[in-house]
């Protein structure tokens, strides 16, 4: 324990959630702890959704031992592969699949969220109590929450809902590429009040078991200022700071830069995904290269603008413009997401972007066409689709109301 | 004429150059002049450097009247197509091809510059003194002139050579797409000296002919400042602002944004086709989206920073990251230019990227691997290269100093 310099304790991180970009994630984190054993407790948890699977005889991992239906986390812990959701990539050892939520964030001083945003809430009160009151988080997960009252931030739901501060983590990756170790960019958008000292040396003893309670209001665009109690650090940890979670998260592969605009790198990931699907129409109409691009640089001015109307001064719009989780994130999703993809499928075949959700992805619903409509929902609530006419015009036609050839002259003025 | 307003005369334009995107740029003028003759004169001038086509009998242009070599001018006027530079684009009857330099340019009070860039100074040279001396010039020339002294913008070498203000016009425009009406944008950056007032009414007599000199400086990164004298334009012309150069060049198919920033356009300009050819490699070595959008992140990134660094407060930096001549064009140069393909090909192919020159475009060099070197030998001088590390690998890389394995390693600084 000589090695850690003023601080008596390590930082101790748990997952929570582990599908695609779940472990992909865990995966960089559990490395990066095995790297920085002066900072982090080696052994990295993973929240597991227990479910039963198979090894096929074809399998590597085929073990006749183990024949028949095994949980999940066994399989994990026994073949360090996430065979039902990342099969191919090797997850460090010292990564530890858990079926029990509560066991795995415990102990947890940070807690990184990283599962569908429909369980989020859900999730998050099945813990709320049961984890370290001064546990940080940092949500992994893609996108807003916009109805027509306003907009809030995952991360905030999250810290609301557990009394902690939380983060964001948001960029042009593509889980499994990532998972890959093809080299990408992320931001991490960490911003808590001024009580976690970015100063390396703690301002209290060490042993200290001292807790701040500090009003710590979360934003949200609904004008509600939500005051949660939040409790200090204690000082004997390492503070948990952007060299910390650069620390944590950076790999020569995944290239990390920390922010303090929370707000921004969530909006960016929700917004990105409605001038994705205007891209794959025009992709679809063969319009060419600069058609393409013409529209991207309009979604990527009215994602400026979405964030200065209704977030202020509490958004950096360089953000957008500067930030993987902004512009390189556009650029990807443009490029081959599935919002794209399907939305020039669209085109291409005639048929209502309805039926290409049927077609190519089960019935499954795009994310671009959710937020969409949402956004469209919250702007006209506000008299304010005029200012947004890319969105507008993307809402319109999906509603069958607007064609994609109307595109062009719809966001002239 | 009494549809003139308050002015007695009409602006004539003339387009020098008749290349591929000199000829579709003169197609819109021309298109523009005729919709709007309140402004502008309805004849268009085109110089056409002259040489000889033959029209083969299989074209739609063959004339038993007109066979043998024939003057391209003269195919230009009476077939109303640039058979030799844009063929199987129909032309404005109102666009006359000149052979006559001189004569297409001397009754110009906008000359629409758009040629070759090694032919601009011998250009202007041959017209100085023989054009209106309160003519206003737009450059659509791409790009800037750096050497190690500095960088000159084309649009200051046409007004200095010349004794006029000229702006420039830069944008994600792939010429043939452009001229096939396919929809785009462009930038047109216009900020003359006061003197060119913005107020629609004449300050002065609009019979007046009196001309205002005023010490017009042009600022370069060497520091030196060059001081031209400009002649305003007489008060019986509508004056040459934002909204008469928006309704020249703005089509429903080619949307223009009017803007001050004549620096930033051109750089953008040049320096993207920097970040192209990093963005060819990364495609090459099948890296994926993610990989591919974090290199032009962070070759924005030093676009805005190079602008800044050099041209300081005369430069704005949103035109990198908000206008067509920014970032749209550094997507579509990243997407399917030319300099793009070949280093995407030098990769897939293990060769040098002038074997791939001389494969593909029968050895003519790429403008990004000029810019590269010219770009590279500058900030040496200035004792920068660590402060654009991605310009700077890709210089190294050209140069077989690094390889394109390093990149993600070398910009992480």
């Amino acid at each position: 324990m000589g090695s850690l310099g003023p601080y008596q304790r390590k930082h101790k991180v748990a997952v929570v959630g582990s599908g695609n970009w779940g472990t992909a994630i865990a995966k960089i984190v559990a490395e990066n702890a095995a790297a920085n054993s002066d900072i982090f407790e080696e052994k990295v948890e993973m929240w597991v959704f227990e479910e039963k699977v198979e090894i096929g005889k074809d399998s590597p991992h085929y073990d006749a031992n183990f024949s028949g239906p095994q949980n999940l986390t066994d399989v994990i812990n026994r073949t360090h592969e996430n065979v039902k959701y990342l099969p191919g990539v090797r997850l460090p050892t010292n990564l530890h699949a858990n079926p029990s939520i509560e066991d795995a964030v415990k102990d947890g001083t940070i807690l990184v969220f990283n599962l569908p945003h429909q369980f989020i809430l859900k999730t998050c009160q099945q813990i709320k109590g049961k984890i370290l009151p001064y546990a940080r988080g940092i949500s992994c997960i893609k996108g807003v929450d916009v109805n027509e009252e306003g907009i809030s931030l995952f991360s905030e739901t999250i810290g609301k809902t557990l009394g902690i501060y939380c983060g964001a983590l948001s960029g042009a990756n593509i889980a499994n590429e990532v998972a890959r170790e093809k080299w990408s960019e992320t931001s991490i958008a960490y911003d808590p009040p001024h009580m976690d000292s970015k100063a390396p040396t703690p301002q209290r003893s060490p042993t200290s078991s001292q807790v701040d309670l500090v009003q710590f209001q979360h934003r949200d665009t609904s004008g509600e200022m939500s005051k949660v109690k939040l409790q200090a650090l204690p000082s004997d940890y390492p503070p948990i700071n952007h060299d910390v979670l650069k620390t944590l998260f950076h790999r020569p592969y995944f290239h990390v830069r920390v922010v303090n605009d929370v707000a921004g790198v969530s909006i960016s990931g929700a917004l990105k995904n409605v001038v994705a699907i205007a891209a794959g129409w025009v992709e679809g109409m063969g319009w060419g290269d600069n058609a393409k691009a013409a529209v991207m640089r309009v979604g990527l001015m009215e994602m400026v603008r979405f964030g200065d109307k209704f977030f202020g001064a509490t958004i950096n719009q360089r953000t957008f413009t500067d930030e993987s989780a902004g512009v390189a994130d556009l650029i990807t999703s443009c490029s081959g997401g599935r919002n794209f993809r399907c939305a020039k499928l669209s085109v291409e075949r005639k048929q209502p972007i309805e039926e290409i959700e049927q077609s190519e992805l089960n019935g499954q619903k795009l994310q671009g066409t959710l937020t969409a409509v949402e956004v469209n929902n919250f702007l006209k609530k506000q008299g304010m689709e005029e200012d947004f006419p890319l969105f507008t015009a993307v809402y319109r036609i999906l509603n069958g109301q607007m064609k994609v050839d109307e595109i062009p002259s719809y966001i002239e003025r």
